[in-house]
């Protein structure tokens, strides 16, 4: 029953690398407590980067910059 | 004062069923718990089918086999 | 497979209304989209008044002066 | 380490606006609790008018009214 | 820079049971997407039984019933 | 109308500290995007120290290194 939501920046991640995420963040919860992985949900929203920031600066900033 | 945040997958949703979200999850909480509707705000969230998981695969193999 | 996240303040509410909540959040998911209700997450997030701010100011604060 | 998640109405905002929000956002947990600006996430998502309700409509139909 | 969100029924998670979640929610980061694990946040948050709700009716109702 | 959530660990914020931080992200968004502070939200969200995790491992293990 858990819910997990992963929130990344949108920078060309591939329908196979959200399915790995998918089955690995639902593995880890059958693993870890035990979690029926019928009903466990997860969520991944991909963020612009000029909506993500990190110390007080857009992404697409850090992009710019080599970061 | 409550907010509510509904996620759905993006499978075409149209404004009136949207509509009828917004309307009903309000009238939700007035009903039960006496809150003020006009500071009570609903976020719905569209996901992509890739984007969503269940049972450890993305609703996009779910409704590929018809699920 | 939708998930609903209620946020109110944490000022009593019964187990009888969130159980009402859980309810009526997804029969609207059912009624208004057709989702299935068996695999329809709703979760009840009560946060003090002290942490929930509206006006600038706190639900705390805005409760002493009788709103 | 803080995480700041800003949801706003998608109308227009400017990515030098966003900027702005993020290096606020930052600097306010800098300034109240002392918190390392470096590890301070922000993220600021910008919803569909037709998804925010408030008052038990969507902002699309308020916009409309002239609201 | 992802951020991670876990969320889970409060039913005893120990310590050791959360660091595991954490470990793993950011290995999982790191290996599907070359994600820095410095920048990588993981929050779990652990909801009571009586505010978590699937199939229309609460944990704690479910529980009672041995499910 | 935004809807801001502050996600902190829980390391004894005051309520003082707390009003600031609620009093601050109102401001930031009516400056930055002329919104409307009457229906501005701000929710924080204080997490346990050992639900928390940056870089692996959590804030709980990381405070005993002294980090």
């Amino acid at each position: 029953m858990p819910y997990v939501n992963i929130r990344i920046t949108r920078e060309g991640a591939t329908s196979e690398q959200k399915a790995r995420l998918i089955q690995g963040a639902t593995q880890l919860l059958v693993e870890v407590l035990g979690k029926n992985p019928q009903t466990t949900v997860v969520v991944i929203d991909e963020v612009d980067t000029d909506n993500w920031g990190i110390g007080g600066e857009s992404v697409t900033v850090r992009r710019k910059r080599g970061q």
